[in-house]
Formats: C-alpha cells, structure tokens, sequence
C-alpha cells in the first residue's frame, strides 16, 4: 500500500537477493478498509516512494488506479479462508475478503514466482497462504521478519499518527511480547495466565483498547490453552487516535 | 465433467484448430451440486471418454481426484459476479460458486491461453467470463455454439436419463426456443408476451415444472419488457425425472 519504510524495502532486498527481477505494487486498496477505517487519511507519498525503489534497485513498479482495479461492473470476489474469521477478521469483517481479492488480481496480473510478504501483519499471510494453496495459485508465499525500530516499535506506516505520548505508549506492545516470550522462556504453560498478563501489562502502559492479545497456533491462529510447542504472541490496540498490531513467534 | 458427447468435442476440435496443445479435464465436481442433485449418479465413464479424446487428437486429459482439488483444509473460494444471482441463481444457490471456484483452480494449474465453454450452459459461461475479467485471470474465454441432435434436442451429458416419452417431450425445449425466434422475427416485440407464450407451449407439450422460460438481455441476462436488438431466451425445466437447459441468441 506505499508509504514505504524500512519493513517494505527489506521485502524488496529478500526479493533482488532471491529472484531475478523484482516488482512492486503500491496500491491502496479500498476494498480491505471498512466505512469507519483511515482509507482518506492514509498516506501517499508516491514520489517518495518511487524514489526509495529507484534506490533500492527494484525493476517495475505497478501503481494501478482503482478504477483499474475494479471497474465499475467487477463484482467477483474471493471469500477468504477459514483462519480470516478470528482476530482481525472479528474486528475488521470484510477485511480480508478485499485483501484475498487484491492479492488474487495482483498474482493474475504479475504472476511472480515468489511473493514476499511482512510478517508483521502475521494473519494476513496465513491467509494469504491459505489462499493460494487452496486456489492453487502457482506463486510461492514467503514470509519476511518483522522490521523495528531501534527501541522496539514495529514498522508501519500508521506510525506517523502517533504523537508526543502515544509515541511512548506504543512501545508496550514490543515489551508485552517480550514478556510473553520470556515468561515461556522461564516455563510458563498456562496460556489464559500469560494473555490475562498480556492485557495487564498493556492496560498499565495507557493502551486506550485492546481488541485481541492472545497465544495462538501458528498456523491455525486458534487460542492456545496450554502452551507446547511454538506458539505466537499477537496483539491488536488502540494506542491514542491509532490502531497498532504487533505480534512475536516463539518457539518455545 | 466428463460423460463426454458430441458437444464436448465440438470444444475439443476447437481447441485443436485454434491453439498449439488442447488440454482437456474431467472432473465431476461436488460442490456444484446440491445435495438433492444428481452427483452420485452423474455418468462416469471414464475409459469411453479417454477413448473418445484419443481419437479426437487431444494433447492431455487431467482427471483429478476430488481430493487433489479440494483438500481437507481447503476453505477459500470465489463469491461469483453478480450475472451468477438470477435463473439458475436463484435455483441452485451455490451452484455458481461451485463452478467458478474450480473454474478458477483448473485455470491456475493449467494457465491455459484460451479456454473453451460451451453456450449450452450459457449462464455459465457468462459467469465464467465475468469472473476472469473480474479477476484478471489471463485466459480468454471463448463459446462453443450448442450441438444438437437430428431432432434438435441440445447435446447433454444427462440426455440418457431420458427415457421412453421423455425423450419426446424434452423436445419441447427446443420447439419453444424456434417459436420465440420466429415471433419475434415476425415483429413481436413484448417480452412478457413472449415469456408466457414459451409457459403455455412447454405446459402444453407435457413438461412437468418450469423453472424458467425467459426473454433476456445476453449480458446481464435480466429479463426484457421490450425485445430491441439482441435477446437471448432460456429455459430451464424438468421432463420427468430429468432437469434440462436450452437457450437461443436471437440476434433480432
């Protein structure tokens, strides 16, 4: 979706190191945004954009317009897989269906062998998986790590909402996935008392409100009781005007 | 889906004479019936069809297991374009999702540069083309005129369900389709006059239930009040036991 930072170039790096030619789509996609959701606010900073993947050595860019993307009779869609429906598909209902959708055309119209994708947003590239396994899409999906700041805060483009304070209180959703990982680090197996923990430790840092902070099955996202295995900490917040996700795989 | 007839070929021989290599798949796919539909008894003849695509000079057949194309955990599919909600829409719910999903799937394993449908189903392959431009999936779709028997009956896989005076009066379907062509060669221009004349001719000739016999636009295939330029009528009804299609472009 642009507004590129440190995260997204690193996607690119993967891709130029990986692949012989490397393309990029910006493309702010209207259909993954609900009514209430910043789609007007977002930012677009193309030329900025396009400048950083001169720089980066990137060979295409595909900056489409949304009415190329969907013409005015285009009603297809994708209904998404099971692993949409918790999380942020319990807060963002039709969020994923347009996420599928775009990714699907997007692999239809660049039909790029490996696509990399940030594991920042972790659901969304289970689903997306998901998706292309079941369609039978012949892209391979490969993840990337998540990119921080040098305090801890996760990549986003949403960070330049956050002011003065918010700033600050943002940096709990990194310390709270710290926690977590230490905790099962130090033998901790009960995954109710490391979440109730989880939601003690965000509300003490001024998080505004918390939408999830679970342990989940990697792969199926589903809570996890008792913590055997790997496992991954996710948390979705409100930190002031801003909502922030964030999330850490421990391997237990 | 195989039960392969001189309809089926007419596609084949197509393929052949347009491309370089005429893939062809048979596969009876579940999730385009209904539960009360006829899938445990759809005709599988599976060594006559292998012979008949031999002869005919096909390159490759994929007959996939149904659990190759839909695995246990497989969840994803497509939400049809809005042309899928209306006829057969309306009396087989999911049939159209069914259809596009694995239309999809076979067009991503085999990326196929043009892939030919036949105008028998001809809601179908309306579906089928909408959702490829919906999606940007790079195949070109192309219609296969019906093929029909000596007596006109249209080419059908489920043509053997029909016995005795079925037989007969499953030629209504076609009857009733000439009758609208030359009536409104003759100047008729109202569609529901037209509509309620292809009623009366099918009641007449012994069908027991219609579930549509329609004057329709051939894109959006919504139903006409006034016939002006080309129309397409459809009729989709049960003889006996047998549900049968058919349907007529009236260029006008």
């Amino acid at each position: 979706m642009g507004a590129l930072h440190a995260g997204h170039l690193s996607l690119v790096e993967k891709s130029l190191s990986t692949t012989d030619v490397t393309a990029v789509s910006i493309f702010v996609n209207p259909t993954q945004f609900a009514p209430t959701d910043d789609l007007d606010q977002y930012p677009r900073p193309l030329e900025q954009d396009l400048e950083k993947l001169r720089r980066a050595g990137a060979h295409l860019v595909f900056v489409p317009d949304v009415a190329e993307i969907y013409p005015k009779n285009c009603t297809t869609a994708v209904e998404p897989p099971e692993v949409s429906r918790r999380l942020e598909g319990e807060f963002r209902p039709s969020h994923f269906k347009g996420v599928c959708t775009v990714v699907l055309k997007l692999l239809q119209l660049i039909p790029a062998r490996i696509a990399f994708f940030g594991e920042k947003d972790y659901q969304q590239l289970a689903v997306v998986r998901q998706m292309v396994e079941d369609l039978n899409v012949a892209t391979r999906i490969d993840g990337c790590p998540i990119i921080r700041e040098p305090d801890g805060l996760a990549m986003s483009s949403r960070n330049i909402y956050l002011a003065g304070p918010d700033r600050k209180i943002a940096l709990s959703l990194h310390r709270t996935l710290s926690m977590v990982a230490q905790q099962i680090e130090q033998g901790e197996t009960d995954g109710h008392c490391l979440m109730s923990e989880m939601r003690q430790m965000l509300i003490d840092s001024g998080v505004s409100d918390i939408d999830y902070a679970v342990v989940a099955d990697p792969t199926t996202l589903e809570v996890v009781d008792d913590v055997e295995g790997a496992v991954v900490a996710l948390i979705a917040c409100q930190v002031g005007q801003t909502r922030l996700i964030d999330n850490r795989v421990i391997t237990g």
